[in-house]
This record gives structure tokens, C-alpha cells and sequence, in this order.
């Protein structure tokens, strides 16, 4: 027995989304099937449009339907701050803060065991945007480097750090990283050491 | 911070998704923005046409391209064994053994308390189907009641059983009901208690 062709693609189409296996796939399949075929209709042609009706934002990369991202053309945001990740997700993690400046999206992280080197994220156009801040003279530019504390995550930050040290002095740029340490409502007797060490390391006078 | 909209509105329509809450609809639609642009437009246009490109088995309402399923157009398989379930997902599931009879899907169970009576679901056509066997004498006509072990499912299997009973004699007519008991694997010690019973009604000379 064998779903009908449009059923058996599309199954294949949702396996192929991230944490979704076979039977989920069919399982998803067939609820659609008790979607009305308008709604169908209007949920395929989101999915067909997504790529054509958005674009990213020419200054900080992020997902957006027009040229500049909504966070880009707030003016009343700190233009000397610019927050960098790997992807619009932690954007929208890190916006349910009081963070008030700005992001740069890198799409990816340096990964050379993928081949992804330095040139196939948005560094150089991260390069570009302080560069114009330090013409401007909006100075000083801080850079708070907030990537995953994965190993790729560390590596892309240093290589980032090394590449602003190399170029601009300590009066033009500020370099800082997001805190590591117990997450809020974490035990100290569960906590890792790697997360205990960075915790003692960030210690603060209170 | 908001979304896109076309953005926000796919996050929607994936949350409408059994087992999608906000947080997995937000990274699969961040993860779509990753496919190309093709890849998409085939993905929208397959859910877009789903309803248009599929029907209901005239016979058996399982899912079909075509008038009659594959199972339907089968002449080698048994003509006068019905499997009644509820599902298109059940045929699936029932596929992978070697049953070699006929389908009935449902569409569904008697739910009074979500007003789904036996008139909203296939058993005026189940009825039809029986009817035809027993008009062209490819009797005993066996029906294979295999809905779910839930109080719906009791019920729906009762309902069609009492229908049967009272409009076709026993040499017409043979209805069973899949069996219960311990599943391959289970263990005693940690079966319930309805299992168990049905597992001691259920036993076999061997």
C-alpha cells in the first residue's frame, strides 16, 4: 500500500523540517487533509511566497519584509551598540529583554569542519557598519559578541575579537561578550564545571 | 519586536499543527527561510493542492488520487473481508501486516459530546458496500471492527455491530473485533489492569 503521489510528497517535504520523523510527517499530512481547502490554499501560498516576500535588512542581516528591519529604522535605539548572533532566532530571544541597541545577524557561525570559513557568514558587512560609525564618530562602537557558547560559537567570537583589536584602537571600540554563569533557577550541585568555572570567572563585587 | 507578517502568519498556521507549539512553528519557518527558493514554491504548491488533488475512494473513502484506491482496484485481495477503522492512518498501519481483505475508513468516531453522531461519519456507505456483497452472494461477508480501544472507539464498534445484528442473519454475516491483549513486548508487571483482563478474555488453547 502505497499514499497517493501529492500525499507522499509532501510527507517527504516535512521530514525534511528538523525534528520531525516519519510518522509525525504523516501525521501532520493527514490533518491537513482536514484543513478546508482554503485555508490549504492560503498556508501553501505563505510557504511558496516566503522566500520572494522577504529579503534581509541591508544593515544588520536580520529577516525582513522591507530594505531596513524594523529595529534598524527605530531611532530611538543606541546606534554605538551593535549586538552580534548567528541567527534572526536569537534576535527574538534576545528583543523579550531591555537590550535597547542594535544586532548583526552572521547566518551562520565559522565552522571549518562544514567549509564554513569567515567569508560565508555577514562578517565583512559587520566590518562595513562599524567602519561608517567610526567615520560618523559615534564612538565608541560597542560590540558584544553573543553567540552559542558552542565550540564553532567561541571560535567565530575570537576570530571576530582578534579582527576589531587587529584594525581599530581601544578608544574606538569596545569588545565585550555576553555573561556566562548559572542560568537563573539553576543548582550549583546540577551545574556542569565548564559553566561553574565561566560562573566563579564572572564573579561580581555586590 | 514582531515578525514579518508573512513571517508571523506562517508561525500561525504551523502552531494550528498537532504537536507544533509557538516555539517549534517559529523554527520551522526560520528553518524553510533556509531552503531555495524552488524547493518552497513546490512545497506551498503540494499543501496548496492537497484537497484539489486527492478524494475519498468511492468504495472504501481511504485517501486516493483516483476514484477507487489501490486497495479497491485489487482483485486479488479478499472481496468479502471489510476491516472497519477509523482513520486513513489506520489503513497504513494495517498495511505493513499481511491482511489481504478490504478497507472501511470512517472518518472519524460517535462522539456524542463533540456532536459527531453515527450520521456525521462513513456507515450509511459501509451499509451500501455490505449490501452490494451480500446481493452479489459473496457471503459470509466478514466485518473487522478496528477501531481505537477508547470509549469512543467501544462505541462505534457497538453501534455498527447492533446495526448489523439486527438487519443481516449470521450465516450473512460474521463480525469480529480485533483482538486485545498484551502487545508484543509488554510487560505483565507493567500492564494496566483493563489490558489484563481483556488479556485473560482474550487467551488461546494452544
Amino acid at each position: 500500500m502505497t499514499f497517493p503521489n501529492i500525499v507522499q510528497d509532501l510527507i517527504d517535504y516535512f521530514e525534511r523540517l528538523p525534528g520531525v520523523g516519519p510518522k509525525t510527517a504523516q501525521r501532520l499530512v493527514f490533518y491537513l487533509l482536514s484543513f478546508p481547502d482554503e485555508e490549504l490554499k492560503n498556508f501553501g501560498g505563505l510557504i511558496s511566497g516566503l522566500k520572494e516576500r522577504t529579503c534581509l535588512c541591508e544593515n544588520c542581516k536580520n529577516i525582513s519584509e522591507e530594505t531596513f528591519c524594523s529595529v534598524c529604522k527605530d531611532s530611538s535605539r543606541v546606534r554605538n551598540q551593535i549586538l552580534v548572533v548567528a541567527s534572526p532566532l536569537d534576535v527574538v530571544a534576545l528583543e523579550k529583554t531591555d537590550y535597547n541597541g542594535h544586532y548583526h545577524v552572521l547566518h551562520g557561525l565559522i565552522d571549518p569542519l562544514s567549509y564554513i570559513g569567515p567569508e560565508d557568514i555577514y562578517i565583512e558587512s559587520l566590518l562595513k557598519r562599524i567602519k561608517e560609525l567610526i567615520r560618523d564618530e559615534v564612538v565608541p562602537v560597542e560590540i558584544v559578541l553573543a553567540t552559542n557558547a558552542s565550540m564553532e560559537g567561541e571560535s567565530t567570537a575570537h576570530f571576530i575579537q582578534d579582527l576589531l583589536r587587529e584594525r581599530y584602537d581601544s578608544d574606538k571600540i569596545v569588545i565585550t561578550r555576553i555573561g556566562r554563569g548559572l542560568p537563573v533557577g539553576g543548582d550549583i550541585e546540577y551545574a556542569d564545571d565548564n559553566t561553574l568555572s565561566r560562573a566563579l570567572d564572572g564573579r561580581k563585587e555586590i
